[in-house]
């Protein structure tokens, strides 16, 4: 049984002109607020560090460059990782990452409660576009900014809880907490921005909450594991982002939630003794899955005709 | 642009001594019930000729002959065909199938609006066990009865609509409706029988429903698809099985839905173009997935080890 108390640091708005010293402050307090309530591990969100900059179309490079970090921890950060480590807490944190070869990621890493980082991912499944949409108030330009992720979706050993990492868009693609599964994750943590001015057509602003908390809950009810997801959200430079962080359980329940849209800490013991009875019976993997039957699902990218079959 | 009133017939307990021109009879009711009320297609439960009989160990192959079909339509069957043609509606129908050769399938059709056969599904996620585990009240046979189908996951043209079929726990594994999705599908049709008394452990009674619902919201948002279920349930020989026959939508929203857990008309409009801002945003396969991250889903088939992932 392994039995962890984990925290969503669901985080408000960041305005463009926050710079980094400011921000990590407000993490370290909300830090410390879920250490303080029993949290053994802190759930931050996708590009922590600052505002959701895929709105802004620019070619200004030394105006990108001021969103990404090129080491981390970095002197900015440096004061969660310490603080993290002096109360024993480990956590994950999303943010832009600029590579010594000049590539550029979405990321997020886990760190230990020792304060060293335990595993890292780089996004894969990235939303939006690569064009300039001047008509917009705010563009989605994820296509443009990071290159599409190189290490696979990993499970890591975090203070000997598996946990699979993602982030933000993957949560909606069935493939990922598959994927994360099948290495035995026991916990799945992303963080988001799910912004309701997005370019092109999307869902209805009212159905972003339910399809978002549908694909935590049927990731984590259809794999037998726990899924704690933490958003940045709220207004942000006049564009508005869900909140909603939470924890799904593996009978596809929400254990808890934040009600706000701002900086809120919300706490939850997650248990993996209670994953196992799905895992040996309905989602017995080994007993009941087919793979021979799911090669289109790498066979093919897009939708496709239907594959002629007989009827005998 | 495709519109079509589509009903999901729900069928209360079909108790043993039922025999089969009482059962199609009252599968002609619901049919015109749900052509009076406007359907061009009629969705029935799984094995809705007979009652649940995974629920009995028996060696006595009379019996067993019994809840099987060796042809379809056959006589006992043909006055659904009859009366489905006459009145220009297609169906779904799910029952159990035994070949000319000896084979044995958990079995769905599908039937246009002329009155032929225009697809077929063998089930291929066959739930519970193949031992005899006489201390239980009811068994869940699956695996001994049934061979693992050997027609994959097929999408079939019926009346201008792309139909692809499954069957009952077949909707709780993402895989299904990914691959069907992959194919094109607009809609998703299966039948289902969910006992509360099953061997082993499964999730406690009342999270029966969630997970159902749950698993139906999710494969139709994931995949930008209707999905049209329908139980059979209520009480067959003393053993529970829940209702909630339903249709969802590609916004992970549920039209209409049974309340009952008996004989039940529900009736909703699908439109194949509700899906395609969908398909052509964050569901656009083609711009998003990335199948050289899934190759898992394949590879493996039960739970394993993470794949070593590097750290840089």
């Amino acid at each position: 049984m392994t039995r962890r108390t984990v925290a969503v640091a669901q985080v408000g708005g960041i305005q463009p002109d926050e710079d980094r010293p400011a921000v990590v402050e407000r993490l370290v307090h909300l830090l410390e607020e879920a250490a303080e309530r029993g949290a053994q591990f802190v759930v931050f969100p996708e590009m922590a560090l600052t505002t959701f900059f895929p709105r802004y179309w620019t070619e200004d490079t030394d105006r990108v460059d001021s969103w990404f970090e090129s080491a981390m921890p970095n002197p900015a950060v440096q004061p969660l990782f310490d603080r993290a480590k002096e109360l024993g807490v480990g956590f994950y944190l999303g943010y832009a990452e600029r590579t010594d070869d000049g590539h550029h990621y979405n990321t997020a890493i886990v760190v230990d409660s020792s304060g060293g980082i335990c595993g890292k991912y780089r996004k894969i499944h990235l939303p939006g576009h690569s064009d300039n949409r001047r008509d917009l108030r705010a563009q989605h330009l994820e296509k443009k900014y990071f290159e599409v992720g190189d290490l696979g979706f990993g499970v890591f050993d975090v203070d000997g809880l598996k946990v699979g990492l993602c982030l933000c868009n993957d949560r909606r693609w069935p493939e990922v907490y598959r994927v994360l599964a099948l290495q035995g994750a026991d916990l799945v943590v992303l963080g988001y921005n799910t912004p309701l001015d997005v370019p092109g057509w999307q869902e209805p602003p009212h159905m972003k909450m339910s399809t978002h908390l549908l694909s935590l809950q049927a990731g984590a009810y259809q794999n037998s594991l726990w899924v704690a997801a933490a958003a940045k959200c709220g207004v942000e430079d006049g564009s508005y982002m869900i909140g909603g962080s939470a924890i799904a359980t593996p009978g596809g329940d929400i254990l808890v939630q934040a009600l706000s849209d701002s900086d809120e800490v919300v706490v939850g013991t997650i248990d993996t003794d209670y994953s196992e009875p799905f895992r040996r019976s309905v989602f017995d993997f080994e007993a009941h899955r087919r793979p021979e039957h799911y090669r289109l699902i790498i066979e093919r990218t897009g939708r496709g005709e239907p594959v002629p079959a007989p009827i005998p």
